[in-house]
């Protein structure tokens, strides 16, 4: 406001037009209150303007008036070469260089110097400093003062000469370098209190609970595992509140990093092995597969359903000819389960592809792409799992060397689950579906004697697979296989029926009736034209990131997770 | 059925075992009618039991008799090099093979020889040919009756020599080889009668209805524009009727290949230029952007809704610290409009980044990726553009060259129709939205005076524009662009207000209560912490590669679309 304006128009309160609809006791009492209001604003203008006047001199007197404070659109001009902190290096020394960043944190040194920490994407931190130069005028010890009172997580643009400091900044990643700013502009503030530090969302959360958060035991930080201990641990419904510093935590920009890189492993994988990509519905016309835990909604005159799985889709698309395919995409269970392994929305990698000779060759393509995403990402990303691990630590994962893979049968499974496991598991069934305890069990097995992490189960049991699962006569089992990683399961898969009269028993076999909705249609998709033998699986992406990195929840690995309790943000 | 078996149970009818239910007159009639039918079946028998010993004489006659046949589950055994149609050269002259294909049609020349076509994923098509061999025995003159008596679209292995024909076979896409037939067996018999006919659905679709079909003009196959115009076109109904018939037309192979190819070359351009990925939720807890013509459906103990646009999301991604962000994913829109442009769920690309100096650079940017999409496409799919282009003819998209891209303000824009347009457009205001007609109308004008069918138009009013559009004081327009691609709208985009007062004073200004639900959420993110400067762009993949194909229809290039009346398949 300029003081102008504020002498001319003192008191613009509504209460100071009174209107007719006011009771003369109240025209009276509000005529009162009004002038009361008037001579508070006056007073209050009077003020603002003597202030705005000492302001307005101290400016005057500020050689750096121009180099620092907040701008709205257009930025002062710069010189210097605009710059990533990351690409820094020995030729910038000496340099002027203009940055763009968030502010981590400022410290003032005294009255003629700030420190500050910048940060950009991910964790790419270098230390700044302004330092008042009383014969150049600028920096000013105004620009100081007002460099130190920039809240953090405000965005600012600033230019700097690049220089060495006496020896390595510990605490910034650039360690080698530092900048001398000289212009400073803060383009978006934060606010005066943030609602969760930078420092408090890059602690790990070990409370995943989706009710209001009670103080437990397990939230008070554990001092050893970060070296940021000092600072509480917040919850995830409080990361979940505080979206934009969550997401800015280093750990989130490495958990997101990895995700996206586990993905395109996936996707180039399998493009280099002849898979094409296709996109099967989100909206469907019936609940296939069952039809347990599946959404329902209002479809004009019609209802819909969302999709729990592209498995019949994916089927399609090699009844139409395509010989191998993949999708990556959403899928929805409407089931109420309240856990750090459950999600309501979750990311399916899927492919399906023809089977020559045997289904073997999908079960080696699947063993095949997940190796490739587990090796490559070591390559890709080995900073981003450092950085994962440093707050959310975790053993190495051992995988099996190439030649040395390990492949059980279902049946195998069960007979190290009676000879080695735990006494509660000595009766297994080799008929019967493993339940969450004894995959577990059999993970520790399998780890302990072949030092894999990672390792494919084969041959379930017929009545432990859908109905689509082919069945062998040879063996007596289904040709249905399912992949662990950790003890947890990860990824489904199997040959499926490719002839209509056989798929129809089966169902029928199940206790399902052949020609109930979504079911018949999918049944006579074989009686279209002939289907050759066909096979696949489906992965879970935010499980394999989370199980990979050995994260406590899902949640901390999808960008927006979906509980029964939440859909925001 | 064995001959033994039917000679000794000759009436297992039910009919034949009356019970003490029936009344007596019942009985009798009864008992008459199954002691007609025994002899019946009995006679039946008999014959089948004659019949089945000829056969077996033949077939212990036919030498050839384990060469051919329908096999459920293992193969015989095959020596032949198994190969893939398209990879068929030379070297392969004189030697035998294993392939793996669809039986396309078959034709009896003579007792002693059939001509077969067989056809691999798209229209990989070669011919081949039974010939009986006497006095080798295989292949038999009975092995070549039933090779001819394949249903088309069958699955088939065959094993077969390699050989050069004596003129290039025109009639498939491998002329110059063909296969003498030594193996043939079915793996998936098709049904006597398909639902569609290959031939019938690889031509062009002209009605688009999604009511029953009702024969028009416009359904009268034209015989200028295909070559197998004898045979009649169906409708999108019966297309879809038929979706594996439909997936295996050869155009709909290359729209789907055309398809994921520009979604690779999207995702291709925007990763080599710092772009990361991330996943947007489907699933959302409020009816943001208006809430118009969104789906939403019960979650547990409340309402959810399906997502219109990733808009929010991405510009959350850049708040949390991403510097550039993509998404590929399903949206939704519950919008009762049954015409060849819209669907319920489409394919939006989607891409954000922050602003350094001015949104020029996301406009650039955007136009840089869709050039990429439009060049890259004519290298990576020639043929495929081709077979399309045989069955829909479209005229060849011209594009700017590189440095004369067309960028027009709307001012501009609308000036030109003004000037060139039709002559209802004379009065047409730059305040005010485009229409339709107006878009098609200034894309004439443009491609004839700047010889492209892709443009830009920049600077729309800000009435036309979403709250979240940044205005620009200067121009006093809005930061807000479309693309236009033969003369329809590809993409919207432009710069967000990154600024929580300022986006709060724009919703008010739309008429819109910031604190309502799913606003107040969005406007809050950026009360977060301070969010550069930042713009993006939407674009919708169904219409890009339908307009870019000149398709009658965005039906034709979705894997399955979703429209107020259909669901299924």
């Amino acid at each position: 406001m300029a003081p102008d304006e504020a002498k001319s128009e003192p008191a613009a309160e509504p209460a100071a037009e009174p209107t007719a609809e006011i009771s003369k006791k109240g025209a009276k009492k509000a005529e009162a209150k009004a002038k009361k209001e008037a001579e508070k604003a006056r007073r209050k203008a009077e003020r603002e303007a003597a202030e705005a006047a000492k302001n307005e001199d101290a400016a005057a007197q500020d050689a750096a008036k121009d180099d620092y404070g907040e701008v709205d659109d257009k930025l002062p001009p710069m010189t210097g070469e605009k710059i990533n902190i990351r690409s820094l290096g020995k030729e910038h020394v000496g340099k002027v260089i203009v940055v763009r960043a968030w502010i981590q944190n400022a410290r003032a040194q005294s009255a003629n110097m700030t420190f500050i920490e910048l940060r950009e994407e991910g964790d790419w931190t270098i230390q700044a400093l302004v330092v008042a130069n009383k014969e150049q005028g600028t920096p000013s010890r105004p620009m100081v003062k007002w460099v130190v009172g920039i809240k953090p997580e405000s965005f600012v643009v600033v230019e700097a000469k690049v220089q060495e400091p006496l020896e390595p900044v510990k605490s910034c990643r650039i360690a080698d370098y530092e900048l001398s700013i000289q212009k400073c502009y803060v383009i978006a503030a934060a606010p005066n209190v943030l609602g969760m530090t930078l420092a408090a969302s890059n602690r790990a959360i070990t409370n995943f609970s989706d009710e209001e958060p009670v103080k437990k035991d397990s939230e008070i930080p554990d001092a050893s595992s970060t070296t940021t201990s000092a600072i509480p641990a917040a919850t995830m419904l409080t990361h979940l509140d505080n979206i934009v510093i969550h997401k800015r935590a280093p750990v989130q920009q490495a958990i997101a990093d990895i995700r996206a890189e586990m993905k395109e492993l996936f996707r180039s994988y399998l493009r280099s092995h002849g898979f094409k990509e296709f996109e099967p519905p989100c909206l469907i016309g019936a609940a296939s597969e069952g039809g347990a835990n599946v959404f329902s909604l209002p479809y004009f005159d019609k209802q819909a359903f969302l999709a729990q799985s592209p498995q019949f889709y994916k089927q399609i698309e090699i009844a139409g000819g395509r010989k191998r395919v993949y999708s990556i995409g959403p899928v929805f269970r409407a089931e109420n389960s309240n856990t750090p392994r459950h999600m309501t929305e979750f990311t399916g990698l899927d492919m399906e592809m023809e089977i020559q000779e045997d289904y073997s060759e999908v079960l080696l393509m699947l063993e095949g792409v997940l190796l490739h995403m587990f090796r490559g990402i070591k390559e890709r990303c080995p900073r981003e799992i450092e950085v994962v691990r440093s707050v959310y630590p975790f053993e190495e994962l051992q995988l099996p060397e190439a030649g040395k893979e390990v492949r059980l049968s279902f049946a195998e499974g069960q007979k190290l689950l009676r000879e080695e496991g735990p006494p509660e598991f000595r009766d297994v069934s080799d008929d019967e579906d493993m339940s969450t305890p004894q995959e577990k069990a059999l993970g520790e097995i399998i780890r302990n004697k072949f030092h894999t992490d990672f390792y494919v189960l084969d041959q379930f049991p017929e009545g432990a697979r859908p109905f689509y699962t082919k069945a062998d006569k040879t063996t007596k089992t289904s040709r249905g296989f399912d992949f662990f990683l950790r003890g947890q399961e990860i990824l489904s898969g199997g040959q499926r029926i490719n002839n209509a009269d056989e798929l129809e028993q089966r169902i029928r076999h199940k206790g399902i009736d052949p020609r109930s909705p979504g079911i018949k249609e999918y049944v006579d998709v074989f009686r279209q034209a002939g289907v050759p033998p066909h096979g696949g699986g489906g992965i879970g992406l935010d499980r394999v990131v989370a199980w990979y990195l050995g994260l406590p929840s899902v949640h901390l690995v999808s960008y927006y997770p979906r509980t029964p309790k939440r859909l925001q943000p």
